[in-house]
């Protein structure tokens, strides 16, 4: 039932309404990691730099995540620094400084190859496809991507696409991919391209899974304070594979509470700066919460 | 069980990425009624002007309408003319001519006043409250109103709706009206002024419905083909109280159910221009689409 993650380990500059906080622990496959960490064994690839305190891979062991595909390179870790719109919808990068991730080429140990699970996060496609042709048949395959690599390497990812089952974007990189503005369209022609489900992230509106025969739709969790959007996506999908990997399923009944339990996951995450909430979570708040996502979409029948 | 709605009844002329249309029967009254007249015998007060189609009074009457507060007066019609944005989402209105609807005032009936559901649609809140004043104490009152009475009318409004059950308006009045950006203190916020409940219209997005103890969101009906998106938060409304006024109930279960049955109307509306599919549709296919809601929101228990 063990989760391989490939994806970024960075350290962020993050400014919101809430504040601001430099170098927070970040990347997809940090916020990933620990969010699955409460379902599922999870393994990390990643790399980082000289500069990468010692404590962090510490706080990630001790969360149970295998990190020894985690490299350390010569040279700095990935830097990204960020400020949020008032309304925390929009983020805009003030500085990326790729570093060690740069020239990322994933290191897989052998005991990786056998995991049931695998996210391929948002890293260039060609890498993507690189760590999941050296899998032993993962029983599931999602995939994560972003606007630069649907820009400037489309035929790559289309390749990944084909090989994968589950898509897990937002509405804007669903729109962008197929170039469709109508997103139930967006989505079916997404499909065709190879993944069996899409998951369209909505980000303060919930999310859209999709299949050629459901659909399934889960508003985001109301919340009075939002402190920090950083990771919510990637915390969405750590908590929606970590779920599948639990559960041993993935019908349509399981898609969708794993859905919810990455509308759970990000919703405890954007209420602190980086994974701080995440990190400190217990199993019955968890359960708590989706119990609390089932009282705010319950209606009876007319 | 019967409502009355005030509102406007108008001629639109329509452009969005899926054609254009001129003089299309229009106005909150208009999509509010048709709508409501699925569930519960509604009537209409409103004005219209000289140029204003008998074939349109017609129309509402063979819908079961009640037509006698529908005031005919010197001059024209109340016009609006708009243009969407190709993802349906924004309106640009492009000219409104006021014409009758400058100087409206509200007539009743006297079988008016012992209606049992009231909504005040998107009108003056004083004369919102001309009206309400004169009604025999209905069970359920709801209000919409919009930005500019929130920045021009806002102490007549702010008096509205300490008088209301409900109040029915989209998410970016909520923040103006709240003056708080967070959606969910702004709803907190406007029911600590008079309303029971507040109910979020999000467009494509769904609803989000907040009373003190209760919060209940649903996602919009996806939908490949969206003609015209004119109406369809009135629509919502009508669906909503007339649910409400069909079951004669108004706690938590009802109140989440005349959600669902607003954003079936909704779903309905936007698929044709102006109100013409809201038109012919029949109960059994608004029983369809409520059981399709329930397919798209329904998950098991973790």
């Amino acid at each position: 039932m063990g989760i391989l993650v490939v994806g970024s380990v960075a350290l962020d500059s993050i400014k919101t309404a809430a504040g601001s906080q430099d170098d927070v622990l970040g990347g997809s496959a940090t916020y990933f990691s620990v969010s699955a960490s409460y379902f599922a064994p999870v393994s990390v690839i990643a790399v980082v730099g000289e500069d990468f305190p010692e404590e962090h891979v510490s706080f990630l062991s001790k969360k149970g995540i295998d990190t020894s595909g985690l490299q350390r390179q010569k040279g700095n870790t990935f830097r990204w620094k960020g400020e949020y719109s008032a309304d925390m919808n929009t983020a805009t990068t003030l500085e990326t400084q790729l570093n060690v991730f740069a020239d990322f080429s994933p290191q897989m140990m052998d005991a990786h190859r056998n995991h049931e699970s695998l996210f391929l996060g948002n890293i260039d496609p060609d890498l993507q496809r690189v760590v999941l042709q050296q899998m032993n048949k993962p029983r599931v395959i999602a995939c994560d991507t972003m606007n630069y690599w649907i820009n400037h390497k489309r035929e790559a990812l289309l390749k990944t696409l084909a090989l994968i089952d589950i898509l897990v974007i937002n509405d804007a990189e669903t729109r962008q991919l197929a170039e469709e503005i109508n997103l139930l369209k967006a989505a079916r022609r997404i499909l065709s391209w190879g993944p069996k489900t899409l998951v369209v992230k909505r980000g303060e509106y919930g999310a859209l899974m999709v299949s050629p025969k459901a659909m399934f739709g889960v508003p985001a969790f109301p919340l009075e304070e939002v402190v920090d959007p950083t990771g919510a996506g990637d915390s969405f999908a750590g908590g929606f594979m970590g779920f599948l990997a639990a559960s041993g399923a993935s019908d349509d009944a399981a898609l969708r509470k794993a859905v919810v339990c990455g509308s759970v996951m990000a919703s405890f995450n954007v209420s602190e700066f980086g994974p701080r909430r995440l990190a400190d979570l217990t199993y019955p708040e968890i359960k708590a919460r989706f119990q609390e996502f089932h009282r705010l979409t319950a209606f009876e029948h007319i």
